[in-house]
């Protein structure tokens, strides 16, 4: 007996069969819609980087854990990618001189970590990036923070699905500082706590706190602020605020659009101010979503000109989690509109050249590829989605007729092949009267 | 002085800005509109394969020298995909039971290659593959290459700029053994210089074949066949050319869509018979755009189930140099049809609620993201290709009332704020009109 290799793919990396890749694609092509209506042009770069740009800033988890790496026959360290934002601060830094700044760009690049596979974890994900470059204006995030609205609402999610929760490192640092009366030694360690705090059982973070130095009322007066969530901004220094632009956003038409929520943080070390994080409401999923932040200091590992950008990344598993518990996934497409069945072998060119003036028409049309009887041919063309077969038969193709057969009404007309597509068409419209099923109407 | 990490992308890879990206995913938009107008449905698989799939079936130069290979954190032996048609294969196997052969699928992934960076030759590439599974019916040729016709057809290229060579390993196996009289022993290596045929000057295929064991006569009499091009067909016994899909193809009124010549092998193990491969005319790009072949055993490496397959893969960077050699690229899509300019800053939000309700239109719209002076704005609006701006003032918007300027007409109106959709696509439509340069039209 043969020894046959394995078909499942490589252990959390996923294969698209066409019903996942019609919905994923549906989905992404409405986000696409949206980026564009608001002026965010897409770009794309290559799925191997030199390591040494994750090593500057990335979080330490994916660098020391959840690199892909490998050595190129050139001697060269590379990484897979594990995320966008250092390809397009480096692409950015590069192009500057040719780019009308400030630029909304956008990606939806393949990514690779190291994870343990688990629900909403793959170690290859799609994600959509959407960043700002080269502006510090709190317009930015205004933008950003409507950007997500639309987008959320481009596939069909309702406000109260979702929460999109808001903070800003440099409000953090007065926060622990300022009111909870921490040493700036202790800034980075406790807003890594923070980072944990919904994660954790509160006994968990006091004794990491108490490991950093932390007192027991310092402790417990952090507990208490982040417990109170807004109300902490009326408590912090004016001047302080003033060097805030989420601080200028929540005084603004804007401020509807987010919650402001100190708990906020996100993981990676490029995020200078403001930091925010989208949440699925439901109690079956509840979970983040995703999330970005303001990094204005990135594009400075490439060179010496100040181009701060804000954004964020959002990657399909979970988009298509949030989707799914909502009942929001749009149906796959049907494989195509019509069939063209020619009822012997030797009518397959005829048949042939039926399909291309359907074609021609806007109609997503096929012929069958092996013979076969036409009733087994027609449950085949149902069972692909198609609304519609075109019959054609020796007699009638002789007196330039061809059979149309609506598979929804039933209905059975004998038409002129020179008029087959406009035929073929009405009756597609018909059956789409007559289904309020999906992937019933035709393509154009 | 600080030291800059470099912007230049991994060589032999490429970072696409958004002029480059529009151009690349207007053609893309066009293929696969082509692919699913004949019911080719799209899939998707992971970048990271384990490393066996290649060394089973793939070409030598590929495995040997070409591959991107890495060990996981877990000692999984893995490559990146340097091309599509292995992971495919292993898709359709594992899958099956599920589909409804034969099935017409398609699929656009990155694929990457270690090769030395030159015109055409990158290390990574995104490659279109378009394949039929299922059935050995010579309907299938008929139907790549109708495929092929309409896709090169699809991004606007004429049939004068491009030829479709056509061969079958099973009938070049019969030329050279019945009518070379060559030993079967030598059939690999033969086909091998045949392959080469075009790249090498003939004394340098006589030498190698001459190593091989190839007598002179037997060479004469080759180089005469391959010379003589279709002739040779009905030289062929017609045991052979019964087990030909290729020469069933010849005989009907799809043969017009080929040329048979018997130089086509394609480097590939996989191949089992038909063989065909596109080519530039142009004189500036004389070169292969890309090629496919018919593949009856690889799904055999994962299943005892027989599942023939045939397709082709078609690159990019050809692809691109193709249509750039007979000015076939498209226009980048300008950035936004309108910009809403607030006169002060503190018309920021209602210039936002302008652009809301444009989008809502149907426009691509944005606000600027920074103060700036009017005229500057409108300067970096024309820039972004916008061929309208809506200018919010203050006594105009406390009227309810907005300015519309068409930049191509320079035609300048009040309008109310109710109206500002309608009245700006009719602007647009008049710039339309007015330009017939590329991106001029809204999007929608």
């Amino acid at each position: 007996m043969p020894e046959y290799l394995p078909t499942t793919p490589y252990r959390g990396t996923r294969d698209f069969l066409p019903p996942e890749m019609s919905v994923r694609t549906q989905v992404y092509e409405r986000l696409y819609g949206v980026l564009e209506s608001r002026g965010f042009q897409r770009y794309d770069g290559p799925v191997l980087e030199p390591i040494e740009i994750y090593e500057a800033k990335s979080s330490r988890e994916i660098v020391e854990q959840q690199l892909y790496t490998l050595t190129d026959r050139g001697g060269r360290r590379l990484a897979l990618r594990p995320e966008m934002t250092p390809s397009v601060a480096r692409i950015i830094a590069g192009n500057a001189g040719k780019l009308q700044f400030p630029v909304r760009w956008y990606s939806n690049p393949n990514c690779h970590r190291y994870e343990r596979p688990q629900r909403g974890r793959v170690r290859e994900h799609w994600q959509i990036n959407a960043d700002i470059f080269g502006s510090e204006s709190p317009s930015c995030e205004i933008e950003i923070f409507e950007l997500i609205h639309d987008m959320l609402g481009g596939i069909g999610a309702t406000p109260d699905m979702w929460r999109l929760r808001v903070s800003d490192r440099v409000l953090l640092s007065s926060i622990l500082t300022d009111i909870v009366e921490l040493d700036e030694s202790l800034l980075r360690g406790v807003s890594s706590i923070v980072d944990r705090w919904e994660k954790y059982p509160r006994e968990k973070l006091a004794e990491d706190a108490g490991a950093l130095g932390v007192t027991d009322k310092q402790f417990d007066r952090l507990a208490e602020t982040l417990a109170g969530g807004a109300a902490v901004l009326d408590e912090i220094p004016s001047a302080v605020r003033e060097n805030s632009q989420l601080a200028k956003v929540l005084v603004t038409d804007a401020a509807g659009l987010v919650e402001f929520d100190p708990m906020i943080v996100r993981g990676f070390d490029y995020y200078t101010s403001t930091v925010f994080e989208v949440f699925d409401t439901s109690p079956e999923n509840n979970r983040s979503l995703f999330g970005g932040g303001r990094y204005d200091n990135l594009v400075g590992l490439y060179s010496a000109q100040k181009i701060p950008g804000i954004g964020f990344g959002m990657g399909d598993v979970t988009l298509i989690d949030f989707l799914g518990t909502h009942g929001l996934l749009p149906e796959p497409l049907a494989e195509v509109d019509v069939v063209v069945i020619p009822v012997e072998a030797d009518l397959a060119d005829p048949a042939r050249s039926v399909a291309r003036s359907l074609r021609a028409a806007g109609l997503r049309t096929s012929t069958p590829l092996e013979p076969r009887k036409l009733g087994k041919e027609i449950t085949r063309a149902d069972k692909a989605g198609a609304r519609v077969v075109v019959i054609v038969g020796r007699e009638d193709w002789d007196g330039g007729s061809v059979t149309i057969r609506n598979l929804v009404t039933k209905q059975q007309d004998q038409v002129s092949v020179d008029s087959v597509g406009a035929a073929v068409r009405a009756s597609l419209d018909q059956a789409a009267e007559d289904v309020t099923g999906a992937g019933g109407a035709p393509s154009s």
